[in-house]
């Protein structure tokens, strides 16, 4: 069905009414000119806004719409763990070229939603509009956080211990293999050959369908563990720049510390070495902070996937050491939007 | 200056030295992962986003950067005003494409910050990123409202008084002067051109320029005198529309009481009368409202320029009736993103 059959007002009909929550919490919801929402007392409220856009972000020869919705609510269900916080409504704004079907669109709704669901958030308003060529998304996440939690970038002290959840470099290798035509013919019977294929889907499904770590953002604020607390979307040497730039202070990574999945290490026809991917791929997700050494028992019984990768130090470099104790400066790699041509996926 | 000679970070460090702020009210900002911000208890927050696309939204031939900034700000401003509530954060999402200078954009963020700043709007946050064409802009703007002030679509009973803030058609009637390349021959030396030069650009800063009822919108919902509102964006007709669906109720309004600027009035060569420019044009940002009659001496004493231009009927029919009495359908003919073939501005 072409999108002028139904116009805009039917689509956010169709929308509101697949997709539309209202309750308690957002007593107003899609359809009017703003959404209500009620915050709890004693609660800071959280607001982060990320866009997609067409030929930057995605590519819609490599990834379904469904997996696109759920990315884009994750980037940001993502912003709001890295804060400590829990994530409770959502508005989606979409410019929308003409090819684009109203069933393709309705797919975006279902896989964002199937996200927000598992997160309790509403999808309380937005705005939908015509582009003339990009199809370009932009999502605010709203959340709250009791106002003694919030975790920022700029609470890390010399001496405290850095930590990532999960693993790293999974997407950006993800990427390159979904870019890859190639990668299909590698999908073949063998034993060997089906471990391989189910390794390449994995590194392929990171990408498309990240897992926003809120759950483990929220027990982090919770513990009182946390010095601070960033989410990787840039990538490892970019994101960790930020947290050192707004604490005052520098870092030591070691490089054969870096948190690798065993798909990641044992995928075939990359470009890279897994390291390489693990300290500027980006689109991670996953959560990078700092704690104190006092509080590192702590930390250990809430028993999270988390590895520590280094330690924060005085000054303001960033370096990267190899497991016989040599380092090298570890420059901010990851994607900046102005400086790279295209790489084709932002944060 | 290019983009890429101070980079994506460059960018937002510029934007949050000059326009960033961080007040008791929104005590984390611009350059965390996501904005904290305090809503005082008993009210309710309200959250509305808005995209402004080029080549759909605006043409950079016909406005220039800073009320371009403006305008984002203002239409988001006005969703907030017609739910009755005070706006007090702005985050702002940019897809710029690599043609833009840094000064473009800073161009923007001070028309934007120039009308924030005249409701003490703290921006506080958003995202910046690349286009492979054109410039896309996602403003999402949050208030707040006392809880049982809050004014939606959905009030509007039979009988009650159908009232409209300002006047209508100026900002549509604007756009086709500013596209007209000629208009510029007409401002002349004589007494009657210099007043003809300076209605033409009156219309034409009203379609560049709006300004938003946050201060009336404000006093409707603090009066109680108003049982449903919304902001005239998509255009009169189609916007009462919306009241009427969600109300459940029809309306008759009255196309000799449109309240008509003297400047549209005046206005030489444009393609149609100024009772279609109101009825249908849109972006006027104007406050359409209902007033139950016993509350009408109450509005009055307000003393806010708004006109009565109809009156809230049974069913569902919307009519336009002229002075004779006599009444034809009206139907919505405002913007739809999906049906109009590029009128080159939306809502």
């Amino acid at each position: 069905m072409r999108l002028d059959d139904i116009g805009e007002f039917g689509l956010i009909e169709r929308i509101r009414r697949s997709f539309g929550t209202s309750s308690k919490k957002a007593p107003i919801g899609i359809g009017d000119d703003a959404a209500a929402l009620c915050v709890s007392p004693g609660q800071s409220l959280l607001a982060t806004a990320d866009m997609l856009v067409e030929g930057v972000h995605f590519d819609l020869s490599t990834t379904d719409l469904s997996s696109l919705g759920w990315k884009s609510a994750a980037v940001n269900l993502s912003d709001i763990a890295a804060m400590g916080g829990t994530p409770r409504s959502c508005l989606v704004a979409l410019a929308i070229p003409r090819r684009i079907t109203v069933e393709a669109i309705t797919e975006f709704y279902r896989g964002l939603n199937t996200l927000l669901g598992k997160h309790h958030v509403a999808l309380v308003g937005g705005d939908t509009c015509g582009s003339k060529k990009d199809l370009v998304i932009s999502i605010t996440m709203l959340g709250e956080v009791p106002r003694r939690q919030i975790l920022t970038r700029s609470g890390a002290r010399p001496g405290d211990l850095i930590y990532v959840t999960g693993a790293l470099g999974d997407s950006a290798a993800g990427l390159e293999l979904v870019r890859n035509a190639d990668f299909g013919m590698q999908i073949g019977k063998s034993k060997k050959e089906q471990r391989r294929s189910a390794a390449i889907r994995k590194l392929i499904n990171r990408h498309l369908r990240p897992v926003p770590r809120v759950e483990w953002g929220r027990k982090f604020a919770l513990s009182g563990c946390v010095s601070a607390m960033i989410d990787v979307s840039d990538g490892l040497s970019s994101d960790l720049g930020h947290v050192c730039e707004q604490s005052g202070v520098g870092a030591d990574i070691h490089g054969d510390w870096l948190p690798l999945s065993r798909s990641l290490k044992s995928a075939q026809g990359l470009s890279r070495d897994a390291v390489g991917y693990a300290l500027s791929g980006g689109e991670d997700y996953e959560l990078l902070f700092t704690v104190p050494p006092d509080r590192e028992r702590k930390l250990l019984k809430l028993r999270i996937d988390a590895t520590k990768i280094g330690v924060v130090t005085k000054g303001r470099a960033l370096r990267l050491l190899n497991e016989q104790g040599r380092s090298r400066p570890l420059r901010a790699s990851g994607y900046d939007h102005f400086r790279t041509a295209g790489r084709g996926t932002g944060r």
